[in-house]
């Protein structure tokens, strides 16, 4: 049987997944989309931004891992049979990278690092007080908000964890539910969005949201485009809450070059590079899925495909 | 008896210190310099910077606290009788800021954060590969270095920490000795010092020190000034080991305006605010030693005056 690897555009990471994937476990039989061979053969797919209609081309499909934490793509698909079963692939690098992500994000803006950069410039001398911590709320909760929760506790943060499930994680402050939400926005400093994206959560950063936030606070948006109301942040950044918004996603990407964003002062865009997947670990996490698929045992990272995530 | 504050040049801090200490502790009879009241009375003095020669105006004198990590002002003081113990002060919030600040000076430099922020300012769309995770060594693992080690681990990078003395520290991979710094230092992308400054610590970052390290990497210098041989690092730099340089602290600070670091292409300046003492957290430390010297307890981070740290 055959573990095919979709990832349309991105030939030279798909042929280094294939390697590490048979380095791992030289019994895996790996192929490279489009060379998917007997269709019949195809019990296994690991894909990012797959054509759709492709799903539908495998009758012994069983498992699909989405290369990466989100599952969007995937649990929407409607050419995926109900029994075929979805799993993330969050490796260690993907969460570590996060975490260093959104603690330089943080440090950046409260610090006025690109105020030092200018004075540098400059020959100015100027040190700046800044706050001794930072309270920060991150929404979701999973293997990623969980690693930015603890990296920016590591670092003095207060952090509160919000989950729509009342989900606890160790060692992290953790409330649930809209109310509780709107309670903590206004004393938090900065808010981060690190929510699987699904109907619940899509357009979550909305006017209404933004409105409970404190002034001169800070957003980063490190999950999906689609969380984003991109109008509403324009209309709330004017009235300063949030004062700043960095952002890594965007429902276009690449951000289209005549888009608002690119020359909002009180924007900081980064084109979608605040975490990289380890090929060699996800390698590793893929291949220990497939031999759980088939010793009958619990997948790793499983799709809940009703909930979306 | 009286704790006497010296932070000359800085007198809103000091009164906003002696507030705390009497918040803490009502006990306590604060001053601050030069208000000295009754020489005779003074038992405890917390200095930074203090001006040479006071030291010796307080015959009943028994401690003197440093306003932050660095004592190398105190035990270098001829006018510091045998008798005098001296202690760092090294509260939470100090060592969280060192942690925030090394942290995000490997992320920026890895990432290429200026870049992006160039990039934005053409509306141009174009992420860049990084290394999953960076080697880096630490120098010092005291309070603030262990604090540094941890907050980078949490990101995922790995750690080795270089001690003078053989010290362990739980979780970190710790070394001693000139030959094991130089037999890992062609393997690290980065370098931090984090050393007190002493005779034997003072002009450590130095040419012969450079040469040993990989081709590209970054060093950080957040000790102090003095451990850093300016013109070697600017010779060091064009041959590209490193390839840049980070800096908070400077031999003459402010940094002069016609200083070559200001206008280098590689170097990086920030003005002594890589950590921020918290007065409150300070203040705690301080009463908690003024209590121990009166019941006859050990000193929190008493320091070794013979050693220097």
């Amino acid at each position: 049987m055959t573990l095919l690897i979709v990832l349309p555009g991105r030939e030279e990471e798909a042929d280094r997944l294939a390697a590490d994937l048979r380095a791992v476990d030289g019994g895996i039989e790996v192929r490279v989309w489009p060379d998917v061979g007997d269709p019949e053969h195809v019990e296994m797919v690991v894909a990012s931004r797959h054509p759709r209609g492709i799903l539908g081309l495998f009758p012994n499909l069983r498992l699909v891992a989405s290369f990466g934490a989100g599952v969007e793509h995937l649990v929407g698909d409607p050419d995926l049979s109900e029994g075929v079963a979805v799993v993330r692939t969050v490796d260690p690098a993907l969460a570590n990278g996060m975490a260093e992500y959104v603690v330089t994000a943080v440090a950046n803006w409260r610090r006025g690092t690109k105020v030092y950069s200018h004075d540098q410039d400059l020959g100015r001398w100027r040190p700046q007080i800044y706050g001794l911590s930072a309270t920060v709320v991150v929404l979701g909760m999973g293997r990623m908000g969980s690693a930015v929760a603890r990296a920016l506790g590591a670092v003095g943060h207060q952090v509160i964890g919000w989950t729509m499930t009342g989900r606890l994680v160790e060692g992290v402050e953790c409330i649930a539910g809209r109310s509780a939400l709107n309670g903590v926005l206004p004393v938090a400093d900065v808010l981060v969005c690190l929510l699987p994206l699904t109907p619940d959560t899509e357009d979550i950063l909305d006017r209404e949201l933004f409105s409970s936030m404190k002034k001169g606070s800070l957003v980063i948006n490190v999950g999906r485009g689609a969380h984003l109301v991109e109008d509403d942040l324009i209309e709330a950044l004017a009235i300063g809450r949030p004062g700043h918004a960095v952002l890594d996603v965007f429902r276009e990407e690449a951000l289209p070059t005549d888009h608002l964003f690119w020359t909002h002062p009180a924007i900081t865009i980064t084109p979608h590079v605040a975490a990289l997947t380890d090929p060699r670990g996800a390698s590793e996490r893929i291949a220990e899925n497939w031999r759980r698929l088939h010793a009958g045992e619990a997948l790793l990272d499983r799709v809940d495909r009703g909930r979306g995530y």
